[in-house]
């Protein structure tokens, strides 16, 4: 889909939403003014937090969210829309506004992630794109968050790509990087996101060998006695005492990647020590999640390297954000708050302002200030001790450069863990509960 | 990553691929002939049989396998490899080959569902790439065929983008299509696959309108009497009777998409009898899965479309499958199969030839013939009433074009229909199982 030097993602899209946009056209509701919400009804997995991942990958999609030639000639030829909403998607530009959550802070049920604001055409074309990316980052920053707590200060790297698809696996990358990881195994995370990569040898490298301590001594000729040997490809033991007798007692560290973890830590510990490898570092690789970190905390462990359970999520592979109208103009230009009744999925109409309340520092409330018109709504400083979470992420159809690229992926990192700090010691508990803290709405005249 | 007119795909790999090859040019085992194999210890979700997917993916990914300047430098800057290992790469281009279950075919524990032949060096750089493909696209596949199944002759389409990540969801609704389903809603998979799109309206049309009634008879004067008419934003009855007010009983299709679908759709359906449009069609599509789409069977239900658990794996994101040296020159020339022995993840060297035995067209066994040399193993005439499962999809370096592009997805659902064709009755239950069939290993002499 690459076309004219860009690679569009205006096909990442629902057909229904271009649909949509074809009959609006033609009713002269097209021009509407609208504001869409992108939020959660619910924390997947009945965890006590969520984590806000992907807005700035969103932000560079959006650039790019344009109708080349080979999006077009499908969609003519495949008759999906009419010759006027060809001509319209041929000159779109998102030209509206979109407010959200910083990059890495913390949601709860309700908060309103993202609000688009634009025409109707405009702006519920982006339905899927925005949905996509921030479900998908979303939901491993959800996982990871919950690891990064677990492994306290003990270094923790992402190594999943093998069990996300392609491009997913780079965007998860980055969203466990954001939620508190150190560094990946994927290397286009390490190009695209500037996020520290690393890696040294799998099984297959002992395999190649005629003898593992072959294996072992041609690794420490190429990187040097601080590299990490993989001690599992035969026997634990065997591999240890090979690993030591090829490097000597200052080698830097080996890996563990199979067995009951916490036994085979402390054994392979007492190895190393008593073959006077004390400064040896251990890191386990083994199907680890949350609950296998925590559960490590006493091991004799100094890192940990963790691949599927993060980049799915860890159970619950999808935050399950939705989009929806919540406001728009009427006939007469006036506003309308709008919502869906349905009993098991109505959401809450209206424009929305969301602030985090504290005491001494501590979040206590997400409160969301809600007005049925579609005036300014109450600013933080109406609330005492309270946090505003939005910020202006597209303005006239203007990028935050400043969510871009590697820069935004640092300024996301940083702002997670300052965000997490003022969770409740309640919130960093791995068992299943209800939000850490309550969602309150309140509403205001508009 | 886009070099010279291609998007480069070789960043799409851990970093310790690319260290090997670091440590293994140096040493000169880089140039040692390799087995690698992938394959599934288990199936994942205790189903009774996987779905092969993603083959003619990775084929179009592996022809774009190649360092570009953007890749080397971001390499070199990061001294991820030295000098001679970047020559390396910058002259990648694989020239092995691979041989592989068709994309389509059933799998079962032990399959060798792709077997890549080469150098070190050429082949164990793939590991991720061909991971990241298979285990997503298996993963969808492997749920969706369980919800084509339980759909019967009911269409069924998947529309479950939002809840994947952007390049993910087009994988996904391709890797749907392919087990089964008949039609997606992204838009991408449509342009780049062939995969008939759907979709008309979201809430939000509803919701844009002054009234439901504007909004439907907007929508029916765009695309005429036999659109579908989304009947829930607020109340179903009310909606079904505005429905068929506004464009009389020859309404084409109504969509559900909140309650309790078996209610729900009865009560519909007695409705719609009732205002004599006995031929409109009834869609559901709210939270479904496999055992949802079963438990409605009964229902009058003429439809369903499918989004979170289909691109999600329904309960297993992941195929879990991995990439294994099996068999290596010495440096003699000679064969040597070769495994991990590990206790918990021990795998089985050798390379390998893989038949399904039927009885009267029955599958029976997954017979997997394994030579612990490299001689060619034994053939399908020495298996009667066996049906050999691997393919060469890439010889010298070049690709089998026929794998490829929307012919490759056509011909990979064909497959699919008819291998599944063969399999037990039992197969088709949805409860967890062992596999259907057993796989049984067969060692011959090299």
């Amino acid at each position: 889909m690459s076309v004219d030097g860009f690679e569009s993602t205006a096909l990442f899209t629902d057909r229904y939403e271009l649909t949509m946009i074809d009959a609006a056209l033609r009713d002269g509701t097209a021009q509407r003014r609208c504001v869409f919400e992108l939020f959660g009804r619910r924390l997947p997995g009945a965890r006590r937090f969520g984590v806000v991942a992907g807005t700035g990958r969103l932000l560079e999609m959006l650039r790019d969210f344009r109708f080349g030639d080979d999006e077009l000639r499908y969609l003519r030829d495949n008759h999906v829309v009419d010759a006027e909403t060809l001509a319209f998607l041929e000159g779109y530009r998102f030209t509206g506004t979109v407010t959200g959550y910083r990059e890495g802070e913390l949601y709860f049920p309700g908060s309103p992630v993202l609000t688009v604001e634009g025409t109707f055409a405009e702006a519920v074309v982006l339905e899927t794109l925005a949905l996509s990316v921030l479900n998908h980052d979303s939901a491993v920053a959800n996982a990871a968050t919950r690891m990064s707590i677990a492994a306290g200060d003990r270094p923790l790297a992402e190594m999943g790509s093998r069990r996300a698809a392609e491009h997913s696996a780079v965007a998860a990358a980055r969203a466990a990087y954001i939620a508190g990881f150190g560094a990946t195994s994927n290397l286009e995370a390490g190009r695209l996101w500037g996020i520290p990569t690393m890696g040294t040898a799998a099984h297959a490298w002992t395999l190649l060998h005629d003898t593992e301590e072959e294996a072992f001594r041609s690794q420490i000729e190429a990187f040097g006695l601080d590299t990490t040997l993989l001690i599992d490809t035969y026997g634990i033991e065997e591999g240890v005492a090979t690993a030591i007798r090829v490097a000597g007692p200052g080698l830097g560290g080996v890996r563990i990647d199979s067995g009951d973890l916490p036994t085979v830590a402390a054994e392979v510990r007492a190895q190393l020590d008593a073959l006077g490898a004390t400064g040896t570092k251990i890191t386990v690789t083994s199907d680890l999640d949350e609950f296998a970190i925590a559960a490590l905390a006493a091991s004799p462990v100094d890192a940990y390297g963790v691949g599927t359970s993060v980049v799915t999520g860890s159970g619950a592979p999808t935050a399950g954000m939705v989009y929806k109208l919540v406001a728009r103009q009427d006939a007469a230009g006036g506003w309308v708050s709008v919502a869906k009744a349905s009993s098991d999925k109505a959401s809450k109409g209206g424009r929305k302002a969301a602030f985090r309340t504290l005491e001494h520092g501590t979040a206590t409330r997400e409160l969301i200030v809600v007005s049925d018109g579609f005036e300014e709504v109450q600013t933080a400083a109406d609330q005492p001790d309270a946090r505003a979470l939005q910020v202006t992420l597209v303005e006239g159809g203007e990028v935050d450069a400043g969510a871009l690229g590697p820069a935004g992926v640092q300024t996301a990192r940083a702002h997670h863990l300052r965000a997490r700090e003022e969770l409740p010691v309640r919130a960093l508990a791995l068992s299943r509960s209800d939000p850490a803290i309550p969602t309150v709405f309140v509403d205001v005249e508009g």
